[in-house]
Formats: C-alpha cells, structure tokens, sequence
C-alpha cells in the first residue's frame, strides 16, 4: 500500500467517481538481463490479468540497456513496444515514466541511479538485495524525504512474499526470530555435497555447470548474499535500518564433507542459514552453516529453493518456502511491488506500509550481539591420533572447563587410517566458553587442531 | 489495502497534512470466546507496536457477548476497558464503531449481524469460514454496494497469511493448482494412526483429549472445514465467488489404520487434502484423503499444523505453513486485517484488493469437473481369499479394462489371517475408468470388496 505522486493526468480526484480506464501505472525499466527480461516476459503474458487485479494497465514504457542490438531481440519489433534506450539518465527523469524498476544489480551506477529516480519524484521497486543492504539508509532516506516508495519484494527470497508476510501479514506480532535458508546456491551444494557425498569443489563445480552458480560465486558460498538478505529480513522483523555490516557471517567454503555426513548419521542436516534473533535489548544477526534436526521443516528445502521461518508471539511459527532465484520468480515479485503502487494511487504517506521500519519510524539499528555471547549447542570434531588415552582426557578438559557433552560419535578419519575423529554434540552455550576449552585440548600433541566446530539449532 | 467510510471526525482531507494523532480505529468485537479473547489479548499486549505500523491505535470499543458475567473476568475493570452488551444488535449499528469484527461463529445470528453491519456502512473483518463460504456471494454483495470492505485473513489457515499471498503476493501469476492441509484436527488424526498405529476412533478420542478436536468433530473429520476452506482459496486463486456447493468432499472418517501403514511402505504418507485445479476451461475442486510421496513438503506437515502449496506460472512453486487453529494465531490474522483497514483510509473503492475475484469484477463460478473426470494414481487395496489364484486373474482383468499398474505390494491382512490384502498403484487415469474396472473385480467371490481406493497425487 503505497501513495503516490504520478503524474496522471486522468487520474480522478477523492470522492468522484473513477474513470472507466484508469491510467495505466508506466514503468521505466533499468536492465534488461535475466531479471529484466523475466519481469518484461510476465507483464506481457498476463497483461490482462494483472490489469484485471492491480485495476489498471502496467506498461513498460521505456527500457535502458548497454547492449541495443541484444534487447530488441528480447523485446521484438510490435506495435507498443517500448521506447529502448542506451542513456539510463534519459529514463530515470523521463516524464514518460511513473515507476522506474532497476533490475541491472550492482551497487555502483544502480545506486547513482535510483538516488537519481528518486530525486525525480519516480518510485522505485528493486530486487538489488547488496543496493539496499549497503546504501538502503540512504535510498530510504531520499525517498522518504520526497515523499516515494521505494518496494522490494523481490530482493529478499524472490518468489516468496517474505517482506509483505512480515510487514503486512505478522504486523499484529512481536516478532522472536526470522531464519532462512535464503542463499540457493549455498543449499544446492550443500544438498549435492549430502545426498551424493561431494566434496565442496566438486560440488561447486555441478552447481556452475547446471547454471545454479555464477562463474565467480565468492558472494554465494561466502555467505555475502545471506547477510544482504538477512539484513533486509531483520530491518523488516525488528523495525530497523539494515545492519548488514553487523552481520556474523561465514560462508560454506570450509564444510567439510565428512562433517556433513557425520551431522548425518547423527540425525542432523548442515545448511546455510541467515538467523536473526532478540537477545536481550538487541540482536543477533549471523550466517553460518547450521545443523538441523533431520525432521526439521527447513532440513527439507532441497536443492536451489530458499524458505524462511518466522518465529512470533501471536501467530507462532510460520514458514514461507519458494525458488530463491529465476527470471519470472524474481519477475512474480517485481510485479507484485508494481501492483501495489498501481493500486494505492490515493494513500496518503502516513498511511503506507514504511519501506523499513515502524509507521511511526525507524530505529537506526539495535546493538547487536557479538559471537563469542551467541548460545548454541554445538558440534565438534577433533582429530585424534592414539584416541583411547586421548578421548577420556579430551572428555575430561571439557567437563572441567564447563562443556557439557550430550551425545560422542567415534569415526575412521575420512583419509587418514593413523587418525579417528571424536564427533561430540555440545549442550547450548556460549562460543565464549567452548572456545578456551577447544584451545586447551588443540594444544596436546594427540589432537590435531579442532577440525569443524558448526553450529546446532533447534529452531522451534 | 481499503478504502474507509469511516465517519472520523478528526481525519484530514486529502492532500492536506496528517493530524499529529490520527483518530484510532474503533472496533465492535462480536464474541469474546476462544478467538475473541485472543485477538482482544493481542491486541492489549502489542498495542503500542501494533499503532506504530498500522500509523494509529487500534482500540476495541465495544464487545457484544451472550454471558456478560464470564466477559468481565477476560476483560478486566482497568480504565479504557470497552463497553460491554449483551445486545450485538446495538453493537453493528453503534457510531462508537468503524469496524466489526466476527467472531462468533456459526452462520445464523452472524450472517444477520454481518449484513446489519454493512448496512450501517460498518467494515468486517472475520474468520468464519463457514459464514463466507456458504453466504460470501451474498455478504461481498452487500459489502461492494454500500462500499465497505469484508475481510477474512484469519478464515483460511489461521496463523499463515494465504489470503494477501494469494491475492497481493502472487498478483502477477496465472494460478494453475493450490493444495493444502487445511484441517488441524483432521491432520492430527492422521498424524497420530500414521505415528502410533492408532485406528480413527482412538485417535481422534486423542485429538478430543488434547484439545485438538471439538467435541462435535463431524464438520473436521468429514472434511467440511476443509472444503469451506478451500472454497475461499479458490475463490482468490481464480476471480470466482466460492463454489463451496460443488467441492467434492470426502473426510477421513473412513481411514483404514493398515491403509496408512501399508501407504507408509511404499514410500507414501495419506493426508486430508484440499486441492483447487485448473482443469481445461473449468476447475477441479475436492477435498479428499491423499497419498503424497513421503519426500514431499506437504507429507512433513505434522500434528495440528496446516500448509498450503500454490503453483503458478511465474513463482513457480511455493508453500506456507503455519499453525491452523488457535486464539492469538488467529487473533494475528483478525488483526492483519484491521492494520489493513486502519492505513487504508484514503484509498478509493477503485483501488482496493477485491474480497474476491478481481478488481474488475469477479466471476461467479467455473464449471467443476466431477469427481469421475479427475485423473490421478490411485491406490488400491483389495482383500482376497486365495491369492495365489485371483492375483493374476485381478492383473489381466485391469490390463484389459485399461488400468496400467505399475506396482503391487501384498499383505497379510490386519484382522483376518484367512485373507491377503494385495495393495496396487496405478499409472494416472479418470476414476470413470477405474471404477467399472474394479466393480468386475469385486464381483468376483475370491474378492471381498474393495477396501480401499485413495488418490495418489505427486503435486510438483
């Protein structure tokens, strides 16, 4: 639900009776790529239907590329084909254009402009997850101060209604905790590395031969990607700005897959999650691999697909489960902004749904929890030589250290015969306590370093 | 997003500023029972959040209840407390109120209220599923007419909020299927026989133990629950009014406990389903006991829990899952709708989600394949004296009737050792052709009837 300032000049005035054709809501698009070209091909296929729900036309009025020759293919030669351009400056002030959708990514000249759109009175929608988890205090602040929208929908999980289930569908509830499998590529080879035993590599390697990695996936499997989105997911749950550089984030690039296959036969699954939490007065805000119980609703998200579970006073838990990728799924959420903005025409600002935060503001951030005062059960392997003088001692420095050990799985070492891993399944506490524990027993001359410490949540 | 009608003395007139204290949304609250209580407690607990995003105070004015002595003690005497009646007749026509909120139940008194409310240009908001699904095209009549908005977030699938994902989420999308689990008691009862091997009885004597069955269970265990359900999400899905009449509708009074174990052995999980299909130009519509791959999302979906799963053409695949019942989750949704309601004030009729259908009008109906057109798998149980005999006999005779099967478990029977259960799965095909395929069986005096014909669906 949003105002707005078109500059419609069939629009009627409050109280009189609506036009027979309304006019339609005219999009300026920035990018005409995979994201760009999903949300075209959908506004054409059911230009009909979604006219018949938003209650008047979109229509793409105006397309800024770098490549012309590339997009007249995509956009083809009919009658009312929209105006191509290489100049995203002409677009972004174009009187012909109501609502500018930036689908080129990047933080750089997509940051310039939307700040530029904005200045312009045009409303945004965006589905560029690191532009409003880096620059989103700024991109909100222009728009508030001019008095547009700026709509993201599809930035976040893209063909789950995630941010409008939190502003809009939980807006009764105090909300406890949002967590996510909300990185596709990172559960794809985590998926491939547990139900076919690849390593990370070879599991990274399927995931860019079948197109569900990029060729460079460093923001992926680093854990980037999660940390933007989970940023943008925790400013909409608690009422923020997005702290994406609080973020604690680690990436899959370090599992290993005997760790996986380990967490197996232990019950649990290992997968990439953004976790957003109350501690106290403030927030936790991490990305790390996670083990789940098997039974775990989010332990079934396969493959490419994100979910993301809300856990709130009211309503309880819920789950919200799609693609977290595509051309037309980011296209369904695009267009779901667009509706919005071609539905709300008359809202005043006070009465939209705010871009982040609470009607009545946002608070700049909340102070948010260092790792080291996270409490979590953990998993642990140690690599030992010598293991049975060594495990009773292993058990015994954590015991005195104030490590609880609930469950111990002994295994061959997955490429060293001289060598056994010691699996132990921790009680909940504080990184701050297991760390000094891990250090003393690192130092003995039968333990090799503490091979995978990883996290253990319930969840429920 | 609405419009308002309200009679606010203190909101602004278009285009001027908003007042520093926008007037407060007055709610009517019918019936002050399980829900009722708990959308009064939320809203208590949570008003200042609940003011800060809806951008003014939601306050219950006035509360119309049979037994005023029991409502005293859920209210309290503290200052601020609402005016409380007896007489729900003064309460729908009350000045003090903008918004009556239904939650009474049943279909006679609160269809009268209802109307009486619109009548007097009164927004509702309610969770009867039955009130809607049976009475809707009449209510959103009068609703449209007097321009004053019916909304029922908390009517389907309490907790989740499937209404606005539906109709605002998915605004872009040709919606080919939704299906759900979309009655808690029913999937208890499921859960329970599949986890514990109870019969029906005994497990639902747990579900009334615990709470999770009315002591009256006929309109869960017979899927109408169900059905009025998914008459509502049809509705949505494609721009009818509900065709609660024409849903095909069979509960699970009639489970067998050794058609789930032996379902469970192949690999299936037998679940109450709601599905809504696109079906040529009409639509399927039923509520009936399924089979689901045990791998599938909707076969993990214990207890009490609900879940619904849309596909459509540009998101693709999705689900949300949530608590069915319950007094705060569907106080979260009652209020969902009236945070809707508060914002929206300014909004013209024109412009506002339509309760049902589209923007543009909604069509009354589609026509609705008949149970005998619905191709699926099916699962099969026959009881046999002298397999070793009728087995082959029953393979040729379906082969020559058309009915491909493509795998077959036996069984000793649950209670009779003279007797084997032979279980079949068939490739897909219309029940018109099973049918008289396995009457010729059945005539048979080796075959006792056959016990059980379930639909397998694989719902991907």
């Amino acid at each position: 639900m949003y105002q707005d300032h078109f500059s419609l000049s069939a629009s009627s005035p409050a109280g009189t009776a609506p036009p027979a054709a309304p006019a339609p809501l005219r999009v300026g698009l920035l990018g005409l790529g995979t994201v760009g070209s999903g949300t075209y091909a959908v506004l054409q296929r059911n230009a009909a239907l979604i006219a018949a729900r938003a209650g008047r036309r979109i229509e793409v009025r105006m397309v800024a590329v770098r490549n012309l020759a590339r997009a007249r293919t995509v956009l083809g030669e009919e009658p009312g084909t929209p105006l191509l351009t290489d100049d995203p400056q002409a677009l972004v002030c174009s009187p012909e254009v109501d609502v500018v959708v930036e689908v080129m990514g990047g933080t750089g000249l997509a940051r310039s402009l939307v700040l530029q759109a904005i200045a312009h009175g045009k409303h945004v929608v965006t589905a560029n997850k690191a532009l409003l988890a880096e620059h989103g205090a700024e991109i909100f602040a222009a728009a508030q101060a001019r008095g547009v929208v700026v709509a993201y929908e599809g930035a976040v999980a893209v063909s789950i209604p995630i941010i409008k289930a939190l502003r809009e569908g939980l807006t009764a509830n105090r909300i406890e905790w949002v967590a996510g499998i909300i990185n596709g590529t990172s559960n794809f080879i985590l998926s491939a590395m547990r139900e076919r035993g690849l390593g990370f590599a070879a599991a990274l390697a399927e995931a860019q031969a079948l197109g569900y990695a990029e060729a460079d996936p460093v923001f992926d499997v680093q854990g980037t990607d999660a940390a933007h989105k989970l940023s943008l997911l925790a400013a909409n749950a608690f009422g923020t700005l997005s702290q994406y550089p609080q973020v604690q984030v680690q990436g899959i690039t370090a599992v290993d897959a005997a760790d996986v296959a380990f967490a197996e036969q232990l019950g649990y699954r290992l997968k990439l999650l953004g976790i957003a939490k109350r501690h106290g007065t403030g927030l936790e805000l991490r990305v790390h691999p996670t083990l789940l119980p098997e039974s775990h609703l989010l332990a079934q998200v396969h493959g490419s697909m994100n979910a993301v579970m809300v856990k709130s006073d009211a309503a309880g838990i819920t789950l919200y489960y799609g693609a977290g990728a595509g051309a037309e799924q980011t296209g369904s959420a695009v267009i779901a902004d667009l509706v919005d903005l071609a539905r709300s025409a008359s809202l005043a600002p006070a009465q939209r749904v705010p871009a982040l935060g609470f009607a009545s503001g946002v608070q700049p951030g909340l102070p948010v929890v260092g790792a080291d005062d996270v409490e979590s059960a953990f998993y642990v392997r140690l690599d030992l030589s010598r293991p049975d003088a060594t495990v009773p001692r292993v058990l015994q420095q954590l015991a005195a250290d104030g490590v609880q050990v609930q469950r111990m799985a002994p295994h061959p070492h997955p490429s060293d015969p001289e060598l056994r891993c010691l699996v132990l399944l921790t009680a909940p506490l504080a990184l701050r306590t297991l760390r000094p524990a891990l250090q003393a027993v690192e130092a003995w001359p039968t333990v090799l370093g503490y091979a995978s410490v990883l996290r253990v949540e319930s969840l429920a």
